[in-house]
């Protein structure tokens, strides 16, 4: 009998390596009382939504050599990430995550730990969200390790946000803070050791989705465009202002950039308004609301609630301009330059 | 300005690849009338389900090297394929299909006509079954393409058919005919030009989804357990006999294979018998109905309506024995074999 740990995927068959990865999948993949009628185990899940609700999908393909580098993630971390980039895709319509499928390409001399390892990883996210694994497809794949993750969700009509919903005028605010996982990719990157890089490695590896901080948002009534910020705050305030058919202006002192984040920057040699602005990854949330005389007062009160929910703050960082205006970025000396869409290509690389 | 049909898909952005890709859909991304309140170019879709109908999932990732090779396979035909197999999931459970979400990878040296080439493919067979294109992604993939479709259908809680739903003495039907793709494989393989060839080149790459053949077979209320036929029929009648804890036994004498199958096979020195019980891939219905006095002529009803209604046969093939009598064969000389699963295992290879 071979020893466990040294099993590879192809000494095992699909089906199986399907039903060793359910129990380690544990209660994630059971679904109990989690709208699961039928999850793992026949050709399709069978699910139950909320009664008058709208269905959410969306999905992601993570690619080995372009999206990620085993030098850099344990599995668990993939595992993590590959769920919580979705996870942000659907709390940026302002919904609530429901079910997951996984698709896991792997080579054939995989070790089961490594296998178990990514499964283990979204589990770990997918059950702080009451979301559940039902389906998926576990393949080898010659070249390299491919995950992707479809992830479906829900909301009542009323209560979905999109990146049109800008006017003009209104007020653009971010969660969080920014440059945190371009900052933890260069650490990796130029392998130094900087103070305090825990902080900044953990948001590029184990991004945490704003699911909860969506919720607490859209009960507010006051969210116009919603978007995640998985390209960086340039290119996502373009995304909302060309679909809403505005402009913006950015200003450049109330960009939330971490101390921690600054001091990498500045010890690696980088600009940590740049990581910001383009470095893309943060998975923090983008929306506007609405300006005029109680805009203030409102933003105020928002953040308050939503540091008290969650523990998140919440920050102004510009305006939607009419259309024509392009996107600005207005510089802390009062100067304005257009901001061109830089975000991360993944095409042409970063 | 370079020519476009040279141009790779690293000398265009992500945003405007997908833009691109949007239009090469036509209407099967646009989804007036199909439930879609926002499709493609938001976080994620917004879906209208029929209300109080369940909702089903299902997805599979085709890897190059592993489950097609670009020697066999247009673009077109890939695209296709890919998107069939899930729509076949989807028909395995008695429902109806509605939307997909498609994540392709590509080597960044991919050229603009291959990937067109692919969501066309898709987009044909998307066009025939009303099915709408709501998301995906699109990036590079080092070592080679990969697809993974997603496939969300709906249905009345009622008329969802399980694995698991076979009773002791039902009787064991097919749809269509078997061996084809395994026959259309060896053509490829063999590298030979048997006569009639098109047919199982064709039910090899480009399988026809049995939807509709589903929806007629739900209708009757007959249906037990419900499978599609991607491991061959030896294996899928292991699966319904172990989901409902039953045996099985399967009469060669009644499996459907056609003549060009049969002709191949001898061309090329393979036996049909194995094609069908273990080759995989042929994407028909098997299904189980109520056995006993009424049987015979319900069967031949059923076949019936179902050939006038979409011009596929269906043929009687075995019946559900007790637990623990195994899956059988029935030799055509009346002796009985005992059938290991011996179908194609997707780590350990063919």
């Amino acid at each position: 009998m071979m020893r466990e740990k040294k099993m590879q995927i192809r000494d095992i068959g699909e089906f199986p390596l399907i039903e060793r990865l359910a129990e380690t999948l544990g209660h994630a993949a059971r679904g109990a009382g989690y709208g699961v009628i039928c999850g793992i185990g026949d050709d399709a899940a069978v699910l139950q939504m909320t009664p008058g609700y709208r269905l959410l999908a969306t999905c992601d393909m993570l690619v080995e050599g372009v999206h990620f580098d085993w030098n850099y993630f344990t599995p668990q971390q993939l595992g993590w990430k590959a769920l919580a980039v979705n996870l942000s895709d659907i709390a940026a319509m302002g919904a609530r995550p429901r079910w997951a499928l996984v698709s896991l390409g792997l080579p054939p001399d995989t070790l089961l730990p490594r296998v178990e390892g990514v499964y283990h990883g979204i589990s770990q996210l997918a059950d702080r969200f009451g979301v559940t694994l039902v389906g998926g497809d576990t393949t080898s794949s010659p070249a390299g390790t491919v995950i992707n993750i479809t992830v479906l969700g829900e909301a009542p009509r009323s209560r979905i946000a999109y990146r049109s919903g800008a006017r003009e005028g209104d007020w653009l605010l971010v969660t969080g803070e920014l440059g945190g996982s371009a900052a933890g990719l260069a650490c990796f990157q130029e392998g130094g050791e900087p103070v305090g890089e825990e902080e900044v490695t953990r948001a590029y590896l184990t991004p945490w989705p704003r699911v909860r901080e969506a919720a607490v948002l859209m009960n507010s009534g006051l969210v116009g465009a919603l978007n995640d910020i998985s390209d960086g705050l340039a290119s996502e305030t373009a995304e909302i202002a060309s679909a809403s058919g505005l402009g913006a202006v950015i200003m450049e002192e109330r960009i939330p950039i971490s101390s921690s984040v600054r001091r990498i920057a500045g010890h690696l040699g980088y600009d940590p308004l740049r990581w910001a602005l383009f470095g893309g990854e943060d998975f923090e949330l983008l929306l506007t609301i609405p300006g005029g005389k109680g805009a203030p007062l409102q933003a105020r009160r928002l953040a308050r609630s939503l540091k008290k929910a969650t523990g998140t703050p919440l920050t102004i960082v510009g305006r939607m301009l009419p259309a024509g205006e392009g996107i600005k970025l207005e510089k802390k000396d009062g100067t304005v330059q257009e901001l061109s869409e830089r975000g991360y290509n993944h095409f042409r690389g970063s």
